[in-house]
């Protein structure tokens, strides 16, 4: 079984000592509230409510799974009291407006209680994590009596939404969606179709269930511009806000997965279901971005909860199991054998593990002052800019950090031995929970090509420009002021060739379209390892000035330089890898016809 | 549900127009057998037995698995039928001598077999799989009267064996092992303790189960020079062939896994049960490495497996699922988006795959001529000389392959999205089966120690620099004669940065001998690359002259052709940044100390 503890003095220094966020959040209303104090007091909560409630229920979540049964579903045991224990700390509202019963606190701390409720239990932390989805997307294009309709319900956490978007026959290519959406004569619509892979789509957690579903009106235009986004409740809910009757929502079946068995993952058949437009016609493409970009963000934790739980886990088997005898010398002379923490190998994998952990904190952490700004900034123009950054960054942080998240879960069952593949150690578990995570909110692929495509190209490598000069500006200033200048010149070199591979990703791409998406993959990858590099050089500039000022701490400090230097040292020049591949021919990849696939 | 089709053509391309294995067959006294028209009879039977009965029962193991019930084990439905067909077809003592009943065929056959086999069904594959590696051990290690008593059964399959190491407190540190063995009366041993993680330990496919066991005598030495073998029947065999008494050797229970599901993995508890010698006392470990090579090369092929079952089932989704248009433009007009094959990362993943599996049965199928020579060699120097061989490439086979398998796989159901994760399609039962393979018979860590420190360093680099110097020769062959050059020069050149690498490696190891361990992992890796670059680039220069000469079969060297590109553009790049992590400080990875691994 795993364990898990909440890693509050790391969460304290990136949020304090690298990022200032008290200074950030000056600059924003919700911020006012958001003092040390209150920052530190809801970081102790949610990690007792993650330590003591949800982790000791992952592995029943695992082994349980959910069951259906005519439609109803039943989550394993356990998880409703715990999520009543949610309703009852008011955790859902954290960061949403007073008047519909939230906190209205910054996005950034929603995002801090979801990193800790998701390493302790990923699968029971997508009930309510999809809740907030819907909720962001009720929000910003909701009526108000849409809201206030639903929204007091899905902020108290006794209702909650869930989002309905892939078909059968399509995930990633939403415009070939099917389901349909007639107009009724009292404004309400009557929604037909089959919706698949409906995280939290049906559950015994709450009352209600209030869908958000994508669907065709009669005579829209084909493709994304024909999709038109409606709520639809699982039971309709009278104008007193009360409970009607029965909607004709059902969950057809649930999947049986390779992981995350403690959430339903559901077929939702809708039979002329009552829904309510949300938001204008035929523009519900652009309105499920909102959604999109807030699960996207959700999932990069995802990966950093594996890191960060597979690295945990780990240790402590590394610490007390005893075989061998290291190289350099014994090391337990009172054990039959070394700590196997003492070989090389077993600390190169705790290490990949920890280093993927920290430098994701730090990357999702300074993103979320972006998803800060986004929501809760002054001005439009603020607003808009602050959702550009972050739409640059998203694809980055979703799909480097579940790939990276997917490594360090296999590190750490290697660390175990044949002890890793057995269910009891938990270790497996860890991996095949967080397998999912690169392949739904958009595989990495499609990540890939959001950045390269829309987020770069299309965009005339102006946000790229910006990320690049962010990491230029750091470099060349610590490299003649900092503490570390190694790393330094190191960030500044790969920046470097990084643009050098891109622009001549460009000039190929001028002569076959096909060019972007070859260099697609690595070009993301080569992203992940140069951003977490800028993180973990701050990091280091910070750590190495805390030591020198004499602060205090030392062990904390010593240790981030000292993964600092694993990460510069063993995981960045992986980049180079990246960039060797991104700069072949775009016929390396696409030279072969379709008939040579074929295995003889 | 997986399908599986045998690359035949494949297999005859290797064989005979790259390794020109009737050349080899001629320098062994068993390959005057093994004519090309019995080769590829035997190839068309495995072939036929795998697809066909095989292949159907690879989901039905993974959903039922195994069931223990007080100390019986019942395989999955249709396990039993399968291995009656087995001992029918005269397979499991292919290449065992004739004078025991097997049919005296060469041992590389016998790998080509296993391929088959075990791409279709990895986890059935096992029960004749293990029981060659105890038929490996009694016919080189026990007496004339042992081997008559047990192989004939075991060569007619219809007794299986085990190979008994694993004890819950150590695996790769077999010194610390605590099973005891008394010296009887009558010459028999009577042994007691448990093992665990016995592959196929109990199972009901046979009437009796042979297994070897790891034990210590009273007062034998300390450590790994106090251990013997032995051989402990589950039923007792009497002078005559027929079987006598129960044994008291019990399977206590089985694990609950990740995968592999179909093969029991038991816990086999010895109480005082009958068990003789073999081989010399306290001479076991050595004695047991001739089964840990058999079966290392064994779960390299399981490696190969995992590459070419993904990619074989990856391929037809892709062509077959339709979605978003291709950027250089619409490719199936009549479809509501392009195959997704036509899309640059889906090809990057199908190819990935394509690539491992193709240039891992190369380099197998190479090795598998020294495993000929190392048994069938008429000189004892011969034998020893491909003994020593084989050892050197076990370790980059057996980790490298297994290590690109998962990763086979883990793109095999990137390829199908969401889908992917889902039990019914099969893609994530690849992935859960071939997850094992990095972790039994010697992690990819203890593999890459054995590489660098064994076959490298203590062997005085004579095997690297016989390995380095067939890189050299094939490539300034090519390089001046060859039809692919730029192939012929990255070999030389990737040969010559390792070999700077290994200097500086060896350097930094004569200050702190941890350097050794903290560049394994990357070495290995590194050699694997550059290994699988020597078989690609070979198989490109066949391909390259049979197309010149207009032999016809276009369409298969061309793929050939353009999958080493791939390979050489897109995945040898790789081995610079193990280059580079491999160059890196001992301290980058030696520096903390343990309380600084401490999650705060």
């Amino acid at each position: 079984m795993t364990t898990f503890k909440a890693p509050v003095r790391d969460i304290d220094f990136v949020l304090n000592e690298v990022l200032d966020y008290q200074a950030h959040y000056k600059t924003i209303a919700a911020g006012a509230e958001a003092t040390p104090d209150m920052v530190e007091a809801i970081t102790a909560e949610a990690a007792k409510f993650a330590e003591e409630v949800l982790s000791p229920l992952n592995k029943v979540g695992d082994e349980e799974g959910c069951t259906w049964n005519d439609s109803e579903v039943t989550t394993p045991t356990g998880f409703k009291e715990a999520y009543q224990m949610w309703i009852d700390g008011g955790w859902q509202g954290l960061s949403h407006p007073t008047e519909y019963g939230g906190q209205g606190l910054p996005m950034s701390l929603g995002l801090i209680k979801s990193e800790l409720i998701g390493t302790a239990n990923w699968s029971w932390g997508m009930y309510p994590g999809l809740s907030l989805g819907a909720m962001n997307t009720l929000i910003v294009h909701g009526t108000e009596e849409q809201k206030a309709q639903y929204m007091p319900k899905l902020c108290e956490g006794t209702w909650t939404g869930t989002m309905c978007l892939t078909e059968a026959h399509c995930g990633s290519d939403l415009g070939q969606m099917k389901s349909k959406a007639e107009l009724q004569e009292d404004g309400s619509y009557k929604l037909t179709g089959s919706k698949i892979f409906i995280s939290a789509g049906e559950h015994d957690l709450t009352e209600n269930i209030i869908h958000i579903v994508l669907a065709r009106t009669p005579g829209a235009p084909e493709g994304t511009k024909g999709i038109s986004l409606f709520i639809v409740p699982k039971v309709k809910v009278n104008d007193d806000g009360s409970l009607g009757e029965r909607n004709s929502v059902k969950c057809g079946s649930i999947e049986h997965k390779m992981g995350i068995h403690g959430n339903s993952t559901c077929v939702i058949n809708f039979d002329d279901a009552t829904g309510y437009l949300l938001g204008k016609e035929n523009e519900g493409l652009n309105a499920m971005f909102t959604f999109m970009n807030t699960a996207r963000i959700g999932t990069a934790i995802q990966g950093l909860a594996a890191s960060e739980l597979a690295y945990q886990n780990a240790l402590p088997y590394a610490m007390d199991r005893y075989s061998m005898r290291s190289l350099s010398g014994t090391k337990n002379p009172d054990k039959p054998g070394d700590a196997i923490i003492h070989h090389p190998d077993v600390r190169r994998m705790l290490l990949t593990a920890k280093a993927f952990a920290e430098g994701g904190r730090a990357m999702i952490y300074d993103a979320a002052k972006y998803s800060d700004h986004m929501v809760q900034a002054e001005t439009q123009a603020e607003r808009d800019a602050a959702e550009n950054e972050l739409g640059f960054l998203t694809p980055i942080l979703k799909a480097f950090l579940t790939e990276t998240g997917l490594e360090s879960a296999s590190n750490a069952m290697q660390v175990f031995g044949g002890h890793g593949y057995i269910k009891e150690h938990g270790m497996e578990q860890i991996y095949r929970d967080a397998r999912i995570a690169t392949l739904y909110e958009g595989t990495t692929g499609i990540q890939a090509m959001d950045l390269i495509g829309r987020k770069v190209v299309l965009d005339g490598f102006k946000l790229y420009g910006g990320f690049c000069k962010k990491l230029y500006k750091f470099g060349f200033k610590s490299l003649i002021g900092g503490k570390r200048r190694g790393y330094s010149a190191k960030l500044i070199g790969y920046t470097l060739a990084w643009n050098w591979h891109t622009v001549k990703m460009v000039a190929r791409a001028s002569k076959n379209r096909d060019a972007v998406g070859a260099a697609s993959y690595d070009f993301l990858m080569y992203s992940g390892y140069l951003s977490m590099a800028y993180y973990w050089a701050r990091m280091a500039e910070v750590a190495a000035t805390k030591l020198a000022s004499g602060e205090g701490d030392t062990a904390f400090y010593q240790a981030k330089l000292e993964t600092a230097e694993f990460y510069f040292s063993r995981l960045l020049p992986r980049a180079k890898a990246h960039g060797g591949s991104m700069g072949s021919s775009t016929e390396s990849v696409m030279g072969m016809d379709l008939e040579r696939f074929t295995v003889r």
